[in-house]
């Protein structure tokens, strides 16, 4: 076992270094970026850390392949972190890593600064004490996750062979809650539209010509009531087709994890929860796809007939959904909609991400679930769903051929992306600890992974 | 009859001096609204033209009361004007009057500064070459009547008695279309309000909650689809209460009209006119209430499931319709919908107006039909239906207890409103003809006015 004796205030003070950098990929300048960039690739001088340029904010990567024989990882995370929003909703000045009580706060200090600060600990902790790493290790940073990582399938694409890897382990992505360790086997696709509805040439003046002709608004509603019945199902055709019926092991699996419902609908000040018929709330969550209408838009509060009404819908896909189909059902059922007088389309973003899913048996999962409960021994590890969406799961699939493992020690409710994200500081040295145990299983054992 | 020898370059630069003053009243300095409201004092000295300071911008005043026995007449209009808009979107100088071809263009020179111009060259006339008017005439403008009048209300109820006339005559509103003269019976009144949605305490992410919570703008359609049925009808129970059945001999005037349904419709950029089953556009112009939606708000582009969704709505009402009746029908009809987990208000906006209508028997429309005709000896005169609301006549009503007649010579396609507002320069000598005989039809003769 190696030993982490540095104080929690050392391991706070280097790791507030890094939060200080204001690497907002949004809107940061180069100069910043690369200031990040630079601290993470001299945090990886062990193994030759760099920065280099690409198509937007440059990558850090690294490699340490002096393990023959053994499987090789690639550790991915970012540097980049989402702007701090309103600053008067902040506690504390967000770049300025803040302890109170056993949570530290700061912009990016759990999404993904921290995360990626445990990796590094490990990293050089192994070179210091036993002055090998298990298994060889590549890493890759990249500076552009908070935007959607526009450049990141080009980078992959033209540096495929460098990067190959029998398994990708993501420093990001989150646990589940607060009060159990977990693991994520899946996350949902994502499939996102524009519908539009157009009717005059401009807007009219709601008496001169109110009554007269067909109002887009009231066209985009009846469009968008259409697309559930009544007991919660997506009504377009088509939209649930390939998926697998949920088995009754995976039902009793999630009947089993303590989910208290009043909890959840009390914390997000509901009377009710609703979603489709004869699903439970986690099954809805982890199980089933989704259709949710994000925004809509015309007019104003003058009393004209707005000539153009938009909805933004977004589809969250699972295992078995192909997005292209999923796509092609909406539209079906959206243009099949009995409507006088008006023009419909539907535009799709670019970008439709499928569903991705690791097998609970891959070894990977299992050395994971091995390493978790070395660090948390009283407690099981839940086999969980992300239910958002992480495109780079799919790309490294795509491009690398190898699955992703989310190992990260952040959690879902720490403030990602809002104002006064914060990370509980004991997550730091279970992570430590987790991560050195999951590379050792990794390299050896019932677990190794197959090189 | 009155010599208007004056020529049409005189008129028009006249006219320039008053467009030239832009009295924004949204957005103008108190000293520019001040210049426009001397600039109509002045032309009315003859009758101790004055302005008068009131709440918001001030109002002009002046009375010419030297006709004893002979109807009191109080004559209406407006010295502010609308914002012009984008100014790239303007063919010439907004504040320039500008001659181009048979119209002279430039901002308020239709609405309502060339209407109001007849008017004084009229009483000028008359003072001129016959030393009096013909009978008793108040003058009003206001300031205020492009942000809705929101001090008329305050200062005629506390002027009533000074302000006391047999009829007003408004120099405000438009002719129906260029092709004929046009009187106005009626207008439409108005209602509106704002229908809100709320669901979580928040914007919840669309991946993390999705599917499990219901999503207000789901709900919001469903209302807002709900308001209509399939035949174009208003499906709120009640809402057409009180309307009386539209007679045979209005169908017949109505059918009468020469209104060429298929280039309304392509002038609108449509494939087809939509409206409530069993009506004509015409009959749905003129003599329907009309529900339309003219805006909805709910979230954005982002893949959020919004926490508020609200839609706007405004209803145009006919005479039969209580406001107060029309609120509460689709107030219960909103409420009854049967929708989970959400919250549903329906806030009505201030300030509801009822519709009007003027007889068309009464003696200032029969006068004014007379004067008409003596102006357009060729033309039938159309009595036609103010589609939109003109919140001033339900006022004069109420606090003068007397009916408006609407004699305007702006015609309703001169781009009120928008950027290149205009007006057909033969329409003012024809207007001081046909006010010159109206105020003569109302002072003697078969259509004088009891006063």
């Amino acid at each position: 076992m190696l030993s982490f004796d540095t104080t929690d205030a050392e391991y706070l003070d280097e790791l507030a270094g890094y939060v200080a950098i204001p690497s907002v990929s949004r809107d940061a300048t180069g100069e910043t970026m690369l200031a990040a960039a630079g601290w993470l690739a001299a945090q990886l001088s062990f193994a030759g850390g760099r920065v280099v340029p690409t198509t937007g904010h440059p990558v850090v990567r690294a490699d340490w392949l002096q393990a023959p024989g053994a499987p090789t990882v690639l550790v991915y995370g970012h540097y980049d972190v989402q702007p701090t929003g309103d600053l008067a909703e902040w506690r504390t000045p967000p770049f300025e890593l803040t302890v109170d009580g056993d949570v530290i706060r700061g912009r990016g200090v759990t999404d993904d600064k921290g995360p990626v600060f445990i990796v590094l600990k490990v990293a050089q902790a192994f070179l210091e004490q036993e002055g090998a790493l298990p298994l060889n290790i590549k890493f890759l940073f990249e500076g552009e996750e908070e935007i959607g990582s526009p450049h990141l399938p080009e980078y992959l694409r033209e540096h495929a062979e460098e990067l190959a890897a029998d398994l990708v382990i993501s420093a990001d992505g989150a646990m589940w809650r607060p009060t159990e360790p977990s693991l994520s086997i899946a996350s949902k696709g994502l499939l996102t539209m524009t519908i539009e509805v157009t009717g005059a040439n401009g807007d009219l003046h709601s008496g001169r010509f109110g009554g007269t002709v067909a109002n887009p608004v009231h066209a985009l509603s009846e469009i968008l009531a259409s697309l559930h019945s009544a007991d919660g199902r997506v009504a377009a055709d088509g939209f649930y087709d390939g998926i697998p019926a949920l088995s009754s092991e995976r039902r009793a699996e999630i009947a089993a994890v303590p989910f208290d419902e009043d909890t959840y609908r009390a914390g997000l000040g509901l009377d009710q929860v609703f979603g489709e018929a004869g699903y439970s709330t986690l099954e809805r969550l982890w199980e089933r796809p989704t259709l949710e209408i994000n925004g809509i838009t015309a007019g104003g509060k003058y009393t004209v007939i707005p000539h153009v009404a938009t909805g933004h819908v977004s589809c969250r896909l699972v295992p078995g959904q192909r997005p292209e189909r999923v796509l092609e059902a909406i539209t079906e059922h959206v243009l099949a909609q009995k409507l006088t007088g008006v023009r419909i389309a539907v535009h799709p973003d670019e970008g439709a991400v499928p569903a991705y899913t690791i097998p609970a048996g891959h070894p990977a999962i299992r050395a994971a679930a091995a390493a978790l409960e070395e660090v948390y021994p009283d407690q099981d590890v839940l086999l969980a769903v992300i239910a958002g969406t992480l495109p780079a799961t799919a790309l490294f699939e795509e491009v690398l051929g190898a699955k992703t493992l989310f190992f990260s020690f952040s959690t879902a409710d720490e403030n990602l992306h809002a104002p006064n994200e914060f990370m509980r500081i004991p997550r730091l040295r279970e992570g430590m600890r987790a991560w050195e145990q999951l590379w050792r299983l990794l390299a050896d054992g019932p677990h190794r992974l197959a090189p």
